[in-house]
């Protein structure tokens, strides 16, 4: 898998939510996922209540001080320059230059990560331990960038299974050097799409690699009909790489199919996680949620965004992510996707229990205790209504349903259950 | 608005359950309310299961002891005789009288509150110190008072709005000087009278003025059908004066518009308050809320009712009810009123997020926590799927509903939602 | 009733899941209850997914050590031979023994239980302290006992009501010499159906006396689908003998009538029990609520099976039961019938409260706290909406249903309820 080496890969790239950066991580990612297509919406292209902006390029920048020292430099850093900067080459006095300036008081070795999108503007982020020493004087602004039409870019890879229901796994690829909130959300989706592939698979997945906001809104008015129709479950893959925390943030309606098996997934491996609300969200369940889009779609992270101190910041770097924190997060996925693939609604065909001591599947001796070995397999037999899938049995009966989905299939091939699909 | 001196205008009145009391409370509070219409249902009318009793008529009353002294007497507080006492004139031994005699051990410098609409009776109602201390010999009971065929009297105030949906406002007008188990109520129910007159509003308002109980049957009785058919929300007006506490009486059903704004905005003005079971109902809850009839009516109370030591005694006086205290129930009741009345189901028209920059209701620059000070605008659209109205909006996404009306008709006036008619 | 008697004469009897144990067992009830019928179903006959099995018969068994001394012998205990052992008549070593026996080294003062119903197996059971201290040597097996066809016996009892709506009461007769888990069961099943048929009853009732599991599977193949139509509940009898706890063990469904019933009555007659899960299962309600069976089957019990130190040894006898512990047990079953014969929909029929002072059932002088003496009657009256019955209004206004059962008939005959059958 190597996920953290492909983050490190991708981490010098300027991303945006259009431009070159864009399309060289995916190519990047199409290295690993040859069936990964690209994706190129005009400037001015009509996005439900959004239009696709001009595109932004940029060569480099740099701020000079009245001494003629440089004092930040975009190839240090691509945070130093406001995300989306026009272009500029202007001298300014300390006083002319300051709002265009930030940096953070509270934390002033760090440099902030700032973007204006949809206004024309520019600026420099800087650490304020630096912002606060500068003397008046002459400085020099130059950014060398563009905005111009050309076109927002974004992945695509549809991998097929039995049914044409889908499961959508979204994530995004439109900020810069950043590693929790940027970079493992990719590299997590391009591990799992390569684990899909090798699945004998009932469903078809979805995977997207949308700018943030825009490109899920831009991807939507393209394809909403058909989401609708066919997904049934989705997870947005963002902040995933840390260590720190299990972060669940659930779809508006809050009772999906999604939900429910994150629910049971955290339940088992992450207990200590943490369930936000709805009222926290802030990645692309924002629009994959919004009213008349209303797709069953959540997400498992480790430390969310908007709560970590190195959230947006030059701190959420390659350090903040780990091998082992991507690995985990892979490992939840996992279960999360067998859990929807196995999941089913078993009914048991047996009026009364099943004599299970005919099938070697019960001790034959009556002891005290002895019927403990087979609980989970009665249990299951007990609860199989043909109304409740695995992921609500698995939940009564305390038992996992990736787990169970093994049981059931073994209990069907016995013709003690029929396996009626659960979508 | 002066409630508290409206109030202590109406005090001395002696009231009943019919009699000229009730007719000139009716007809100070229609000096304020000129559009008040007072209604006669003679003696003998069956209403439900109940029929209209005698009229009551009382002009002096008086109780003498051995030598001659004047213990009680009606002129110096109403109270004092057993309302709807039947005419006496007697003299009795002690022991003949201590049946026609009331008084609270527990509290012996006050006058309990005694009634006998329904069997023919007469008694006095005084201090236990005075009565523990009454001497053999002969006794005078004088009153004067008659009960003859007359009519029971209530009045009705309705306003119209542009629906011929209507919100009950319910209070009762039968006991004698008594504040906040009586007074407040009337008071409060003509202060929001006229505010709702002087309000553009939607809903027509029905305010009653009815003897308790068999005035809540009679008037019932008259106009069930219409009631149900329009009532979408309904409150009793009772025990509001006080400063000591806040409570709240649900409707049988728990679950009506009115107990989903009375929770609403008492759960926001009142956090302290007491919600009390239904089976601790005790006024006119009682009736609307019997089966068969089954209107949506709550009761939003400061003490309740059988809950406050001076309940039903001389001690619910012009002091325990406080200008302060009815003013912060009008206060609260017009918020529900506002709520009811601006409440609606709003339904976010446009697909995936607004672009809200575009209309200048986001910052440009994107930053940390820039996000937040347009939440409440982006919670009202992500949670506004049709089907939910803004007072269960306003639950979920932690926001007063009556402000949540002005969010509402500012994105409505933006095309980003479309207001349905909640009822 | 004389339970106890009843239980220390069918105490020594050598039941099995098949022969003359069962049948003898059965013509000790039929003397109390003479309309009870035993059934035979032959060996070989196929019930749902299990096969009745062939006969056993045992007469007498015994094992004798090395030195000829008699180590256990069939008639001190029928416990000391594995239920359902095959016919044996061996010479073995020790180690050649070992296999064959079965003690408890937790408890080894104590014989277990242990049947091989469905392989052919044979074994003594015997104190693990005896059996610590056996010798290497020659011992005999001595077991006679036959496997042969025959039949499966049960008895059933139906007591005809008004309607043809039925209480079902199963329970189990197949256990050798214990007496909480098991003859605690039919001997209050007897004491119960004697009361049942005392009665002027509504509903018919079904008592059932069969052998565990293969025995209910065996009636439930037979009789399933009239049970289906009419079952309105029932419950399980089992381990209802001593005095240590209440348990209760709902029905899969977890709120069918039967649970509902069970609930309410527990929580005012026993409020310290505990409520298992029905993952905690273990009696004929792992039959009667199997999919496709669904039936409204509950069980309350004193000390659940599996959770006492005495449960499946010989120490479960008739000093751990007492009379105490049965008669507790019948009256709270007989609450519960109770309940449920009286159940029904009240609804009232007058709108508005009804006028009681008329009807001599509320005092007419109006005091501080006159209500309260007719609360439960106008409490009864407010809530009989015509959908809730009388359990849910028990519940709901906090009082025993069996008592409301009263009260609802008094107002019925008042003209102030209807009642609407409940089923």
């Amino acid at each position: 898998m190597a996920m953290h080496e492909l983050m490190t890969r991708l981490w010098p790239i300027c991303r945006s939510i259009t431009g070159d950066g864009v399309r060289e991580t995916l190519n990047i990612l199409k290295e690993r996922l040859p069936e990964l297509t690209l994706h190129e919406v005009p400037t001015g292209t009509k996005c439900f209540d959004w239009t696709v902006p001009n595109e932004w390029s940029i060569s480099s920048a740099c701020l000079t001080g009245p001494d003629g020292e440089k004092l930040v430099d975009f190839d240090d850093n691509n945070l130093h320059v406001v995300n989306y900067s026009s272009p500029v080459d202007r001298t300014l006095s300390l006083d002319e230059l300051q709002p265009h300036l930030h940096s953070l008081p509270d934390q002033p070795g760090t440099v902030p990560y700032v973007t204006s999108y949809y206004k024309e503007n520019w600026g420099f982020c800087l650490p304020h331990s630096v912002r606060k020493n500068l003397r008046p004087g002459d400085y020099r602004a130059v950014i060398n960038s563009s905005l111009t039409p050309g076109s927002l870019t974004y992945g695509e890879l549809i991998l097929e299974g039995r049914t044409d229901k889908e499961i959508l796994i979204s994530t995004y690829i439109c900020h810069p050097s950043m590693a929790n909130n940027e970079l493992s959300g990719p590299v997590l989706g391009t591990a799992l799409a390569e684990w899909v592939n090798s699945l004998d698979r009932n469903f078809t997945y979805r995977f997207l690699f949308v700018p943030e906001t825009i490109g899920a809104i831009c991807y939507l008015s393209r394809h909403l009909d058909e989401m609708r129709a066919k997904t049934i479950a989705g997870f947005v893959l963002t902040c995933v790489g840390d260590e720190r925390a299990w972060s669940f943030m659930p779809s508006r309606n809050g009772e999906t199919l999604a939900d429910r098996t994150a629910r049971h997934v955290l339940k088992r491996l992450a207990p200590e996680h943490t369930e936000y609300s709805f009222l926290q969200r802030g990645s692309d369940e924002r629009q994959y949620c919004s009213p008349g889009v209303d797709l069953p779609v959540c997400s498992v992270m480790r430390s969310k965004y908007m709560t970590f101190p190195e959230y947006h910041t030059s701190l959420d770097n390659l350090e903040f992510v780990t091998a082992q924190g991507l690995a985990d997060s892979y490992f939840l996925h996992q279960r999360m996707i067998e859990t929807l693939e196995g999941n089913c609604l078993p009914k048991t065909i047996i009026l009364g229990e099943p004599k299970m001591s005919d099938r070697g599947l019960r001790p034959t001796l009556g002891k005290r205790g002895s019927a403990l070995s087979t609980m989970t397999m009665m249990n299951l037999i007990a609860y199989s209504d043909g109304l409740s899938d695995l992921v609500s049995i698995g939940e009564t009966i305390g038992v996992s349903a990736w787990d169970l989905v093994q049981t059931a299939r073994q209990l069907a091939d016995l013709e003690i259950l029929e396996l009626k699909p659960a979508y």
